[in-house]
């Protein structure tokens, strides 16, 4: 291909929507183009790097006996109806109706659609275990869609689906696709990919990873430790070891305007030790109010209080209606039609400040074993930076960032049970199989590579999924024995099964160079009058790991083995 | 892989749905699984073929120079706006809200997108002509999805879009794209696809062609005549030889209960050159009536009339409202406010028997030419089985019946006019680019292939987009010699790089031979202990063009050779 014909502008501005650097590089580069929120055209560098990450995808898939197909996106609502989730899930799911009123959906995600396919090919224990995979576009209505397509709300997914007769089985066979995950990354040339623990909550299965690659600009909070342990923020643990606080007596104080955390400690002059922090929610379906009890300094995650009580909540709202005055909830006095949750964060703490559920009073001295009596401490707090690390017990745990590149989960009967998949075992028992689902999403992993392998010109792309292997530039090509080289190099590069990108176009060598960063080839091979009268062809890698320079009459062997040696490096 | 892992099952009824053979075919070949109306899930072999339909597309239009990109699926709104198809296109696009109220489309076509994604890349000459394409999920809210994969709602489709600055550029790229098709359609296996002129009506371009495939279940009407002229009957002139009749005097007649041209011809006993059909439509926007009136045995063609009044039409509902009369409308004292228009099939014929726009009256011996005077005779008649071909003037057109399995148009600038997409020429003058279209539809070519190319027991897959290239079937694998040997040429097969479906399972051999005939692999390799024995293994096509024999030893080498010598007769 040659750069003059490539679809696409190349530009040196920083484009002000973008709020992170690969997403700036994939606009400047022309790799995306904007539509709509959430919604971009990929060009041909981008339609090449997702083709060669499909190819990876779908090689990795294969290796473990996954079998392709291909389901709608858009599904009946009715299937949907079938899980639950047609109702369950919230306004992500995009829902619209066909011309004769009938319910329709765009698939964000198919479990629905995997059991449906196989429930009458699974009616015997014989033709377990198998998996099913497809590459597809989803589309997820995201209320926030950010950083170019690390977040967008229409993408192409890879999601697969197995199904088990047994938990050893599925276990087992987990534990094969979370090693093709890791092969997958690194051959994307993102070996530092972590998995993490995750919460499945309510999905239906205990065990699930999120696969992560630490950055500042990631969404998600990973907990990590130096023992290796590393968890969502969602799933990991919180612990905590108070020291033993004396009790005091209980003091009932007038405490206008003192609302939050920090107002009590200023007011009290007291450490976050003496400190009760109150998080209000409410159930979705019956509108009752759930105040978990915390440390002041602590955080709560909705996620382990949602797991906890099994069933959907949101932050409530306090109003003049409410039974609990903002600014002075506390244990004592609680209203008897709320329900009280005690994170352990509070444990041991027996001499604190709580809200009186009276307005502007609080109490002081407040013991909770002697003033509210038979707690029972859990677990609703959100892992902190700096906390003890749940696996070897030491501290401190680190919170660091990090971008979910995909996913994998234990479902169990979840989905096989609602929606009525049986086979039967060897002994003609009716049984309900197991079922896991793995995800990965190709453009956000594209820009994820993008984001933390590039410089400040551009891209610095995996030789496994860059968009062209070699980069070829004639400088000067008026000069008709400088161009009439090239384009026989070019000749020969694709003869000899490479991909070449081509830039013969009549500009100053900082302009050719600036777009050759932005396309972000792992080699370049570059021609000049000067250097052809050398014969010193001019042959770098974009990482700058090389910088050599070649015959005219080696060039091409001497290209082909440097991009042999990326592809080993790729692989170690 | 083995049929044994094979996700899918085959079976021998043919479901009551499937209203044509490679409908039921599909379900019983385990190709396809109904989701919901016009919405299919694809299994493993499908998934097979439609790749590689779509690889064989890719390096078509590669050929040609196109530049794979992917629009979304899900577009805004705004976009379609910007062309004034949102509210000109019907409730065939899917329209719906995001969460927040902004309206969405489910893209059925992307000339939108093609323009929105290049409108700034093609704002100098110097970057034309060029050519970008996606195969990409589309949704188009038929009215009536059927055939399984021949109509669907959703669809993969191949959808490319060439820019241009001059007509004469664009006819060129067009005659290239059309050669590509011609490869594609022969490289799937169905060389006997023919292109016919079709109606590119009010997509504003004037030249279009829909590769079509003769076939008694397909949709579309083709006129084609020995000469060598098609074309769809939508864009087929119409061509009538009257010979002129005598003129009579004008008599009105009671005529009760006569409605039909049926019931006049029985009525006075005359043939249909003395009868006037009238067809009555109304223009959607200002509701006015249209009156074509056409020779009785002449069908209008809607299509035709739309295009000559410029302006969407529907079939009139005629009431009591209306100023008109069922059954007793005619070209004389019609109402003024009513459009006449009249087909050419009417011409010469001065001896007419016609409605007199008075309820259950007619006139007999109408000389239009006399009677109304100053008329302009139009084609707005469908052409006709046994007509006049149009370009050899020659008696007599036949109507066969075709499934469109592709198009192009030229697009001239409606698109890129609308969207207001402009280039600067080389006098720097602004200049608005000419468009061409092409799309082809994979799952409904692989649908095609299979409704033509089927014996009673299954498809007869072409070996360039077969599931399997080779199908291996051990027979009484019970016998552990058998089994072994099956079992080294299956690694063999796949060593020399063969795809190859093997069936090792314990069946009958007719139960084997039924599932191998719906998975139709072109060559079929049979291992028994019988011919094992005899070292005369089954060596046969699905076709049974070829039934011969090989040995152990020469197996994997016939097999491979069979294989070669079917790519070559299909590239033939």
């Amino acid at each position: 291909m040659k750069v003059t014909n490539l679809v696409g502008d190349r530009f040196k501005e920083r484009p002000s929507e973008a709020s992170v650097d690969s997403h700036a590089l994939m606009l400047r580069g022309g790799y995306i183009k904007f539509v709509g929120s959430g919604l971009y055209s990929q060009l041909p560098p981008l339609q090449r790097i997702t083709q060669k990450i499909e190819r990876i995808i779908r090689e990795e898939m294969n290796a473990v006996d996954g079998q392709e197909v291909l389901f709608p996106v858009v599904m009946p609502a009715a299937l949907w109806q079938e899980s639950g989730r047609y109702t369950s899930v919230g306004a992500e799911l995009a829902r619209f109706e066909d011309r004769s009123g009938a319910g329709l959906v765009l698939g964000m995600t198919h479990e629905e659609a995997a059991v449906s396919l196989v429930r009458e090919f699974g009616q015997t224990y014989t033709r377990y275990p198998f998996m099913i995979y497809q590459i597809q576009t989803k589309f997820r209505d995201e209320p926030r869609p950010r950083a170019g397509l690390i977040r967008t709300r229409e993408f192409t997914m890879k999601d697969g689906y197995s199904f088990h007769t047994s938990q050893e089985d599925m276990e087992a066979y987990y534990s094969r696709v979370h090693r093709a995950y890791e092969n997958i990354y690194r051959r994307a040339g993102l070996p530092q990919v972590i998995s993490v623990a995750s919460d499945s909550g309510m999905m239906g299965g205990k065990v699930a990873h999120e696969f992560m690659l630490l950055t500042p600009i990631g969404e998600d909070s990973i907990a990590v430790c130096n023992c290796g342990y590393s968890a969502n923020v969602e799933a990991a643990p919180a612990i905590f070891n108070n020291a033993p606080t004396a009790a005091a007596e209980r003091e009932l104080v007038d405490t206008p305007r003192i609302a939050t955390i920090e107002d009590i400690r200023k007011r009290f002059k007291v450490g976050f030790e003496q400190t009760c922090k109150a998080v209000v929610y409410q159930e979705r379906d019956t509108l009752k109010y759930i105040v978990v009890f915390l440390r002041g300094d602590i955080e709560a995650n909705e996620t382990k209080i949602r797991n906890h009580l099994k069933t959907d909540i949101f932050p409530a709202a306090i109003d003049e209606n409410s039974p609990l005055f903002a600014g002075s909830i506390g244990p004592v006095n609680l209203p008897a039609n709320v329900t009280a949750l005690y994170d352990s964060s509070l444990k041991n703490l027996e001499n604190l400040i709580c809200g009186a559920n009276v307005s502007e009073k609080h109490f002081t001295g407040v013991s909770l074993s002697r003033d509210v009596g038979g707690i029972e401490y859990g677990d609703f707090a959100k892992a902190q930076s700096g906390g003890i690390c749940p696996k070897c017990g030491q501290l401190p745990l680190s919170i660091e960032r990090g971008i979910e590149v995909g996913n994998i989960f234990q479902l169990g009967t979840k989905y096989s049970e609602a929606m009525n998949m049986r086979y039967s075992d060897e002994s003609g028992k009716l049984q309900t199989p197991l079922m896991g689902c793995y995800g990965i999403g190709v453009g956000r992993l594209a820009a994820s590579v993008c984001e933390v392998s590039r410089d400040d010109y551009g891209p610095i792309w995996p030789i496994s999924i860059a968009p062209w292997e070699v980069e070829l530039v004639c400088l000067r090509p008026d000069d008709a024995e400088t161009h009439a080289v090239a384009d026989a190099i070019y000749k020969d590069l694709q003869a000899a099964g490479l991909e070449v990108i081509y830039d013969d176009r009549a500009m100053s060598a900082g302009a050719v160079f600036a777009e050759a960063d932005l396309l972000g080839s792992p080699v370049r091979l570059v021609i000049s009058p000067k250097n052809l009268k050398a014969d010193a062809l001019e042959l770098v890698t974009r990482d700058k790991s090389v910088k050599t320079t070649t015959t005219r009459e080696n060039a091409v062997r001497d290209v082909a083995q440097l991009v042999v040696k990326l592809y080993t490096e790729l692989n170690k």
